[in-house]
């Protein structure tokens, strides 16, 4: 730090400003700098704005955007852990119906891990973690740094909100990138994204890239590039990481709405989930397996990952991670227990089973069309703030590859207020029924990017 | 304004910075719905940075710097003369030792122009017309708007400074465009500088846009490209403008220094002024007589500059416009009087006179290398709101093309403080004296754009 703080007076703002209009790389105690200016706001909010729109504009090297990540990482409080703890994570670019967390980080814990996964809410078509847990009643999703140890220490994860004190630079910066419309900047992107995952400190890291109809890109290109520049940077900063592009074409599992999803992580954790959601478990949770030498091969370490969902282990955790972060013991053990009771989860007033309208193959359901759904009947929200109804949703009875008949009911709308009649067109337009198809159901995993 | 207030409904700010981020052409509409959100702060700080930043890396075509001008001059006062007034303006990119505008104004107003001229003080290595006018005791450079008038309709000039209800969006953005690094955005330049001259409502304009070692623009090729843009878009928003490429690579003129350049000034005015000064004030002033048809060559137009200069005409309401600007009827008169009566300018302690080194021929003197001796001495400012002493400055008792003998006085410095020897070597270090040389005093004026 000496080195770089005498260095500080050498560089005024304006000129640095000016090397990146003018397309030239910065050092990485340039940036250093910058981050410092953004975070104690040397930086005035007019010289920010340039910033963004000059890096939007002008891009940055990877050396930079490492630099960058860095430094915003080293913009707040950074967690110190036990050296002989393996502590990992995974991120997510976000999907519809995704609650892999949900079972991915007790699973790892089970095989040994330590998981102090930093999670979000939702937002418009995107569902949040942090708001999926918050329906099953207790649960809170702040805890202090000694409340996290402990529950690392006792359980192996936690799953918890950004504090004040984590990346305050990505904070400063969040607002001011989407009233610029700067926020498609890669190295903005990659810097905010890993820059948290780096104060949690970890030793590993996999991300699931996601591309499709659901997702923030379209294409499987462009998740690629993502993921190879947010890969490289994350190794760039010390954490082995790993990518999985997967698609988002339609939703992941059969629940959309936030208790409806709890309840299917809680089947998946008894072995009994959807086979994309148990997938993607043991695909992206085997990553990181095989990066910290638990297994040798990707399907040795799948099978320990099943393993955890299989033998109760992974159920166990999340019974005792709900119970460290505010959740009863008769709560939690109603969940987790082997027969399950779902009742003290929200539930919704109405059920409206939605039929097919011909018989046939269903080849297509729009992941987009299920979101905006799922937010119009309450179970999202259109800007932060907003409230959320935890108990509605949809559940797929019929998900693409299965059979279905005229008349059969595909899927089930949960609701609190009477539906009005556009929306259940909407249902009725967002599936493809083929008279004459393949009855295939697709992989998730696209590809590996290392 | 109503059908334009009606679609600002339509806009978004952060959809318009994604437009011209994108390298988009802005309609104009939207940029008067940009203008007045830079007025009136609904665009905060961060989108202004951003969207300097946008404008400085995508550029402007010439549609939108017009309509940005036109937008700039709206967000404020527009004056209103009467109809049959034949306003006109000069505006000059700034040089060493230019008092252009103490000549010219008054010499427009004795061919029956109006001429209110709003001007700027010095900064860093240019002087500033309002510091050098406020030398004469008593001068003020704020007029109300109905004083300004009285003037125009009583004298025909005024030499004022910016009002605080002239181009708003201007002052708002001056700061900004500094912190930033986008003061070099051609449309930026443009617009602001003409949406002054149009809020003045002139019915012609002429430019002097100088380049070379003491100007802002270093070749001919910027400062033609520059020049023609300016031409443009004054044009587009209705003043008939031509401009003038001139040549700033020696100071214009013998005097370089406050009071010392109202003298040379008035010297010109009684048609006693130096060569290249007398050159640019009918060059200049007779491309605003040729647009208005008030000649029909050029030489004719200078020659009618020129009798004003020499026939008293001009300096008569340059002393009328210094009596309406504050300064008393004896100290007026004392300046402008038949046989020239100086006491009243300031003047400083000492004169050093600064001997040639060797004989032979003037053939180069550092112009950027003068404003800077001089602005030591006293005669400029290095930051906004610094004091100035009127009265030190330079005197060149010979200039570029004059032959000078070893151990001559070429120069006078006039001094309050003692002489540092460093800037004594720099005086000599400006000038450049061959043993043998053609005698040639180069011509100021290079091209014409129109």
């Amino acid at each position: 730090m000496t080195a770089t703080q005498t260095s500080q007076s050498n560089w005024r703002i304006p000129d640095l400003l000016a090397m990146k209009r003018d397309g030239l790389a910065y050092s990485e105690d340039q940036i250093a700098f910058l981050v410092r200016s953004v975070s104690d706001r040397s930086m005035d909010d007019c010289q920010l704005g340039a910033l963004l729109m000059a890096v939007k504009l002008q891009d940055m090297t990877d050396a930079e955007t490492i630099a960058l990540t860095k430094g915003m990482r080293d913009s707040g409080s950074v967690f110190s852990w036990p050296k002989d703890w393996r502590v990992v994570d995974k991120h997510s670019t976000g999907g519809v119906g995704d609650k892999v967390s949900l079972a991915l980080a007790p699973a790892l814990a089970a095989c040994g891990f330590k998981v102090p996964m930093i999670s979000g809410r939702g937002l418009e078509h995107t569902g949040g973690t942090l708001d999926k847990l918050e329906s099953i009643p207790g649960f809170k999703v702040s805890l202090t740094e000694a409340e996290m140890k402990k529950a690392l220490e006792e359980v192996g994860c936690c799953i918890v909100g950004q504090t004040a004190d984590i990346v305050p630079a990505d904070r400063r910066m969040y607002a001011p990138r989407d009233v610029t419309s700067t926020v498609k900047s890669v190295p903005l992107i990659v810097s905010s994204i890993i820059s948290k995952k780096a104060a949690e400190t970890e030793s590993g890291l996999v991300l699931d890239v996601k591309f499709g109809g659901g997702a923030f890109m379209k294409t499987q290109e462009e998740a690629g590039a993502l993921a190879k520049k947010m890969v490289d940077v994350a190794n760039g900063v010390g954490m082995a990481t790993t990518a999985l592009l997967t698609t988002m074409d339609v939703p992941l599992g059969r629940a959309i709405g936030n208790a409806l999803e709890v309840r299917e992580s809680l089947e998946c954790l008894r072995g009994n989930g959807p086979e994309d959601l148990e997938e993607l478990v043991t695909y992206l949770g085997g990553e990181l397996l095989l990066s910290a030498g638990a297994a040798s091969t990707l399907e040795e370490a799948r099978q320990k990952l099943a393993k955890t969902l299989r033998d109760g282990s992974a159920r166990t955790a999340f019974c005792n991670m709900i119970q460290k972060q505010g959740v009863t013991k008769s709560v939690a053990e109603a969940l987790c227990g082997d027969v399950p009771d779902y009742s003290h989860l929200p539930s919704s007033v109405h059920v409206t089973a939605i039929k097919a309208a011909s018989s046939g193959v269903l080849v297509g359901m729009d992941a987009m069309a299920m979101a905006k759904i799922s937010l119009e009947l309450g179970a999202g929200r259109n800007k932060v703030g907003d409230p959320i109804n935890y108990s509605v949703g949809i559940m797929l009875v019929k998900v693409v590859g299965e059979s279905v008949k005229e008349g059969e009911t595909w899927a089930e709308l949960h609701h609190d207020s009477p539906l009005p009649p556009s929306l259940l067109q909407k249902m009725q337009g967002a599936v493809t029924i083929k008279a004459s198809a393949e009855a295939r159901k697709p992989s998730r995993v696209a590809a590996r990017v290392v």
